[in-house]
């Protein structure tokens, strides 16, 4: 059926379609969703705390016995820097003002935890059958306890030399992050945004250059991408966007309103948000602090004062502070309950390779 | 055998290839090669004179009865803008002094003309069987000339609003020029880089939004890409940067070498060469002035004062102040004549098109 079963046979699933973690928009209800569609479902942890991902690793355990994927981030926590911290709030202190808001409130927001010893005793205890990684790999002590209970280990990389570092720590299948991905570009060797490379020709790349099955994300949203991917030397599809209309999702209305407007070309790679570049929708902030602002402090404390003016925006209705994260191939998506779209790309995607030989 | 034969009927070839013109290394050698391979042949004339390009199609007539394309730019000529052009060498005067050359002499390397009436006598005696454009089109006059004799009509769109652009100006086919592409950027209705939409996103979006035939480009060196193109729904394939290391090829040996180790990543979108983004591998002039300078002077004249710095360094050997297009994908291309590499691409396409659902 699937001309490749690597990863299906890797991560026991049946359909291969991993759905993205996209950390604040995901819960247990679209993972649950997912992986019972016979995907694999993906709970992003790295904004949750210890006892969040407890409890909604129980929820999905008491409702799934399929394959689930736990993620996380592993960003070296940055050192205190109040002096960024401070250059940074005066650089949108006007927006502050604008809004009637107190620059010396607190803002929030940056809540952001690499992988460490307490996250990993909840794997250890619920044993996720995929834990995957973003921003490179946590260190090897960590990742030995994931892989002795038997967990399959992902990462992403965005680059050749990336996939082989993550070959090399361990991982069992590299997911190769094109340019068009929504979200947070997995860059972990580099922060060099202009040589990021467009998943059409990474995949081939990466595939060429590691043993391990590859995963294709970015710009994938509808049967088309899974196919393409199939061509270009990848086992699996991981796809986000699509998913973040979802009723499933957690996607806030000023961002569902936005996804369902933004064309081709809408959205940038900008720092604005979180100080890592990530992918969203050109709004206000963006505009006229980015996209990529040399002041903003380090991931993820670029967070903190921008998380009032978000607050206080969307409060009224506005998206113009507010990550609004998406994929070039957003527009593509539809929107469907997370299982059906599930079984939908694949069905489709199933039928446009058995049916390649006939006219378009 | 193709799945989709639009393009093969429409631009009367044999194979779903099209070699892409880049302007400085494509001569009618690589023309004849690819178009009697059963590709598309296509020639750049947008450096060259009404005479050489007269000359060139001579040539080719003489040695093909094949479908060719002829290719020009379409921007507008620049205002003069004397200010500018000696604030840009302002800026480049640094190297002119550690290079000991005189920043009065003059320049060149500019030479990069609009199609125009006296290119357009030529296209209509010679009758070459397509006619692409980049940049957007030329004036309603001039395309009504070309398609009166017969001529398919094709330009590149970097994004779903100009590829409707096109269409409704008359392209007979559009080219979906994604983000990885090398050399210059179509881009025509923006100039903001940090927009452009890669490969994998672009085609299917485009091939959603236009009646026209789409032609994938952008990261596409070798048969996966070609296969993944039809997958998301082009009818055929761009492909510039394989045929660099074609010996048909006019590459210069410098870039030649850097294409043979560029890695993935090497590459960026730069206007430090022309005035307008195109995508070359990173060397010192791009590390140092660009990657986008907001000071260039307006395409193409930021040329002429790099061209100096750049003959002094290529007669030593260096690259670091030449223009060293390519795409994202060129490490995946293989050193053979243009020919062989037109039959190559295209049989290991179709083979993998006709073995989809055995294992990889």
């Amino acid at each position: 059926m699937w001309p490749d079963r690597r990863i299906l046979d890797l991560l026991d699933i049946e359909l291969p379609i991993i759905q993205a973690p996209m950390a604040g928009s995901v819960g247990s209800e679209m993972v649950i969703a997912v992986s019972e569609a016979g995907g694999l479902g993906s709970l992003p942890c790295a904004m949750l705390s210890v006892d969040q991902a407890r409890n909604e690793l129980g929820i999905i355990r008491q409702r799934t016995s399929r394959s689930i994927n736990v993620n996380f981030f592993c960003h070296r926590p940055p050192a205190a820097n109040p002096a960024r911290d401070a250059a940074w709030k005066t650089r949108l202190h006007g927006y502050y003002a604008e809004l009637g808001l107190d620059p010396e409130a607190p803002g929030g927001g940056a809540n952001r935890a690499p992988f460490d010893d307490a996250m990993c005793d909840v794997v250890v205890d619920v044993k996720p059958e995929v834990v995957s990684f973003h921003f490179g790999m946590p260190e090897r002590r960590l990742v030995a306890r994931v892989k002795a209970y038997g967990a399959k280990v992902l990462s992403s990389a965005t680059s050749v030399d990336e996939a082989r570092w993550l070959e090399d720590q361990g991982c069992d299948a590299v997911i190769a992050q094109g340019y068009e991905a929504g979200g947070h570009q997995g860059m972990f060797l580099t922060d060099d945004v202009a040589g990021q490379v467009g998943t059409m020709a990474l995949v081939p790349q990466i595939v060429d250059a590691v043993k391990v099955p590859v995963i294709a994300s970015g710009g994938i949203a509808d049967a088309r991408g899974i196919v393409a991917a199939f061509a270009l030397g990848a086992a699996a599809a991981q796809i986000g966007t699509a998913y973040l209309l979802c009723p499933e999702a957690k996607t806030t209305a000023t961002h569902r309103a936005a996804l369902k407007t933004a064309k081709d070309n809408a959205s940038v790679l900008t720092n604005v948000f979180t100080g890592r570049p990530a992918r969203g929708i050109v709004n206000r902030i963006i505009r006229e602090v980015g996209p990529m602002s040399e002041i903003a402090p380090e991931f993820p404390l670029a967070a903190t004062a921008v998380a009032p003016l978000r607050a206080n925006a969307e409060a009224n209705g506005s998206g113009e502070f507010s990550p609004l994260w998406t994929g070039q191939a957003g527009a593509l998506a539809r929107e469907l309950p997370a299982g059906e779209l599930t079984t939908r790309l694949a069905a489709d995607a199933l039928a446009r390779l058995h049916a390649r030989h006939s006219p378009a």
